[in-house]
């Protein structure tokens, strides 16, 4: 997600370190001594402006979530929507999606959600994509044994890669919406994201899809 | 597919035999005699009106095909197009596409092709869907190890099932599309089904994927 440089943000964020972890590293093997619970803990990778972890937070109060994003303008407005949201099952972390591994034990995350995720759509920056191979590595160690991937994005392209990349890693497909708002019985729960809400009321079709590693051999 | 039921139709396949095979069962591990050579043998599973087996046999000359159709009259109008294209790698067969494994021996098949197969929506017809599971295993029967299964439709509900039914049976999905006639590079190759015609040019999207089965242990 693209927004402009927010003057001040870095200052936000530390001055809001009970939300925002400023050592995320020192909680490896330990987020439920942060939460002050052993619930499950669900990320999301590139969590946009916040709306989507702090309405899921909202929904499910017996679930702990932690927002991540490597840019710092960008997790200062999610962090705007988790304090005016005041919920104590919200954390975010500044940092990179590929180095999760940094940050938790494995099988420490229970779920991991990937939203609108930037497409990356030429061929050279495939790697940068949050569903290539090397990423899948990294949330299968984070996660349990056939732990799960939740993916939305309206770009049909990173959609159809992502799919494919994931088969091709091993995950199986438990669940795919190829127009996730035609689904009413979906709608019902669904958490929409600011950039989502906005692109679907236009007409385009949003994509979805639930998937799972393997079982640990 | 659903046409009107043809007078003469089972007439116009028997006086025909050059082309509809009338005891396929006796070429089982045969193929390559009745065709007389050993190409790779293709078969679409639902053949309707026979625009793409026909298409795909003049554009691969080197590739023997079969067009495989239950309905009598749906086959006695694909068979009208094969006599007018008169290609020598083209036959058909009226038989079920669940006893495919009485009339090949194993790997026998090079490629299963599925074109806007019949969607099934109701879940009590599941097992009728022609990526049911137990369709799958038919066609990995009939494949070599790593066997592929080219598959299209516009039909959304059937394609997410699909996808996901597929993926379940521990298939690999190599390539997907979800807007077919977008690829420019594909469009070129492309062998549209009559039905794919009409409903790409009213705007409909075709979806397409190319899966294989895994490596036999």
């Amino acid at each position: 997600m693209r927004v402009r440089n927010r003057k001040g943000a870095a200052e936000h964020l530390e001055s809001n370190a009970h939300v925002v972890v400023e050592n995320p590293a020192d909680f490896k093997g330990r987020w439920a001594e942060r939460f002050g619970n052993d619930h499950p803990i669900h990320i999301e990778v590139g969590c946009g402006k916040g709306g989507f972890i702090t309405g899921m937070a909202a929904q499910n109060p017996e679930i702990n979530y932690i927002a991540i994003d490597m840019q710092l303008s960008v997790l200062s407005h999610a962090l705007d929507k988790a304090l005016e949201a005041n919920l104590p099952n919200v954390q975010m972390m500044l940092v990179d999606g590929a180095a999760l591994t940094e940050y938790f034990e494995d099988a420490e995350v229970s779920r991991v959600y990937l939203n609108f995720s930037d497409p990356w759509p030429k061929t050279r920056h495939e790697k940068r994509r949050l569903t290539y191979k090397s990423f899948l590595e990294t949330y299968e160690q984070i996660l349990p044994s056939e732990g799960e991937v939740h993916f939305k994005t309206d770009n049909r392209g990173l959609f159809e890669y992502s799919l494919a990349s994931m088969s091709q890693y091993g995950m199986i497909l438990e669940k795919v919406w190829l127009d996730l708002h035609a689904d009413e019985e979906f709608a019902k729960v669904n958490v929409m994201t600011e950039y989502e809400a906005k692109f679907s009321s236009k007409g385009q079709v949003i994509y979805r899809l639930e998937a799972k590693f393997p079982k640990r051999g």
